[in-house]
């Protein structure tokens, strides 16, 4: 009993040099809460506050305010309806301004935007199983620097290995982009690319393989925060090409070289995915055009890809990829997607050469939970033969 | 010009799905403004809001209110006094609730508390330089598994490989341990670990090394939100040991065998350091005392480390740990540290024995700021002779 007196004291010391030490008669709150029968419910203490509701990417509002309604205790509340299996973003509303909920620590950051998140899951074949750490064996995750000597930097990449990954025995490698706006900790955040790897290679329904998170922007050298820029506020603009040395994909072998240098890779081609999204889906194209024989499967999500009938260097490099006979050129895309119709040029585009292709199309638009899906049907799809 | 167009509409798209796209006619603002003379400014719009005010660890307020003044565009605003170079935590008070500043997408979690952050530097010997990420050599931060047959887990860890592992060369091995609510990220993120690693290498100041920070909780496997309990809110009971298998002290070989069997390390005991904050201090004094033959430098800072000579083991252990001759037996704490008695015990006990140690005394209390400092100077001293 005295161990336990003497921790817990150490952490009401730890509480306190937080800050929190004022907190006096408020009640104790817990959000959110995701109950057995799939809804969810968000409390929030604020006594004062006129306003306060909920925003967040489920069904029931998709972005809008769920008004939340105050208790006599001052506590907020709201229950939603049943929300399927998924990992959804939401955060908090009070008296107009946004902001994370207080009580919740699990946040993914977007650019510059902090968002809470939770999972939804009802059984172990649904999504927010898929997206959720189980009791199966890990992989590890590493934020690695690289040299390019192409971009005349040091970069910072995300590795995952599989659990099964011994330093011995080697493996495939899937190279899996961001897009615009993203750096090399987007898959894994917002993504849950490790637990998406863990889950499927667990269930046998992808096979080990090690996935490389490359920073996709040639002028930043990793993350915000993570380079000597320092903790700027990244916004659309800090991820502009201009003044870069050369483009993502001109780089590409740079990430490949050092990748097949310091990991247990099966170096040919068979062995070579290359995925990513929006403009990781444009780099994705333009890696399969510059680098037919070094890649076997592409997968082209949301792609920021149009194909360009009028530049003949494009048709060359196309009817090269394409002689090289790839296992799989993969184009995948929300119904509601504004990069639509670039994705619909470029398949007239190889249905009109005969270009062999899979496509798949589903709801939604440009967002995170399509990008989860893609990741986990590509993954499947590849290493198998 | 086209492509930066294109790219723009990408980053709103990016934006927009974030719920950010109501915002209206407020104002732009950034926040915190680290000002050239090391004053601080922070800003918050809230037109509404009849009083804001920002709480965090700087000189000023030590977590006291500093009050905002409203502008008439809304923006609340202050300025701080100059501060001292440091890596200083805060929050926003709005109407009396705690939230994390809107604008500051950079914080740090403490058991289920997120905190915004920010870093002073006036120059670059100071300690605010050495937080920061420079131009310098990155070394690779990884959250590794590991079986530990002692504990019957699989369990996380974090792994710093400085800039020059190579996977040839072998380099000496610092076990960096946290304390009660902390875990495997605590001394990465709160602890600024891998900065200063990077800086003191960099400078020259230490010598390369490998640097393990495991999971000090034995009924946990990771983080919160890294294994299979999900995405519970962690408390002190969380962290609590009572079921376990064994004692973190107990199961340390396990990571040792791990990492002089996964890593290019130098194995013999003179390559070795362990050192630990608080609860991990008291590991770090269980270890020294368990496998004496094992570490040669050990670093106990604001350490629960209690002397219990009434213990005829201890007295055993200790006066074989001391025959060992360990290179470095450290002992770090604030003058206002709430754990001081234990440790002037401790010291009194090692007096009384004329068994060698050092010791640092700073001001202070049981604070990270404190911590960061203490891993600094550990560093320095290990590996050199």
């Amino acid at each position: 009993m005295k161990k336990i007196a003497f921790f817990a004291c150490l952490a009401l010391v730890a509480m306190s040099s937080l800050g929190q030490q004022a907190l006096g008669q408020r009640p104790r709150v817990k959000s959110p809460v995701v109950n057995d029968d799939g809804t969810v419910t968000f409390n929030f203490y604020d006594p004062t506050a006129q306003q306060v509701s909920v925003t967040g990417d489920f069904e029931e509002i998709r972005w809008q305010n769920l008004p939340m309604t105050k208790q006599e205790n001052g506590v907020w509340t709201v229950t939603t309806k049943p929300l399927n299996p998924e990992l959804y973003s939401y955060s908090l509303s009070v008296d107009g301004q946004r902001f994370i909920d207080p009580s919740n620590s699990y946040v993914n950051r977007d650019i510059s935007t902090l968002s809470n998140i939770f999972i939804v899951t009802k059984s172990a074949d649904d999504k927010g199983h898929l997206y959720q750490v189980n009791d199966v064996p890990h992989g590890t995750l590493a934020r690695v620097w690289y040299d390019s000597p192409t971009l005349g930097q040091q970069r910072r990449m995300t590795v995952y290995l599989p659990a099964a990954y011994d330093g011995k025995k080697r493996f495939p490698v899937m190279y899996l982009l961001h897009g615009h706006g993203g750096d090399e900790t987007a898959w894994g955040d917002l993504g849950r690319a490790s637990q998406i790897m863990d889950n499927l290679i667990a269930e046998g329904k992808a096979v080990p393989m090690i996935v490389v998170m490359p920073n996709g922007n040639p002028t930043c050298n990793a993350a915000p925060g993570w380079w000597h820029e320092g903790m700027y506020t990244p916004d659309g603009n800090a991820f502009n090409q201009r003044g870069a040395k050369a483009s993502m994909e001109e780089s590409f072998m740079d990430i490949v070289k050092f990748v097949d240098s310091h990991y247990k890779t099966i170096r040919k081609r068979s062995a070579r995915a290359v995925t990513g999204l929006s403009m990781g889906g444009g780099h994705t194209f333009g890696i399969s055009r510059l680098y037919p024989e070094t890649f076997d499967y592409y997968g082209l999500q949301s792609a920021a890809a149009r194909m360009r009938r009028d530049d003949p260097k494009v048709e060359e490099q196309m009817a090269r990829l394409f002689n090289s006979k790839p296992k799989l050129f993969w184009i995948a895309i929300g119904k509601e997607d504004f990069l639509m119709q670039g994705n619909t040029d470029l398949r007239n585009y190889l249905d009109s050469h005969n270009y062999p292709y899979e496509y798949y199309e589903n709801d939604g638009g440009h967002i995170w939970r399509n990008w989860r899906i893609y990741l986990s049907l590509f993954a499947q799809k590849i290493f198998k033969d």
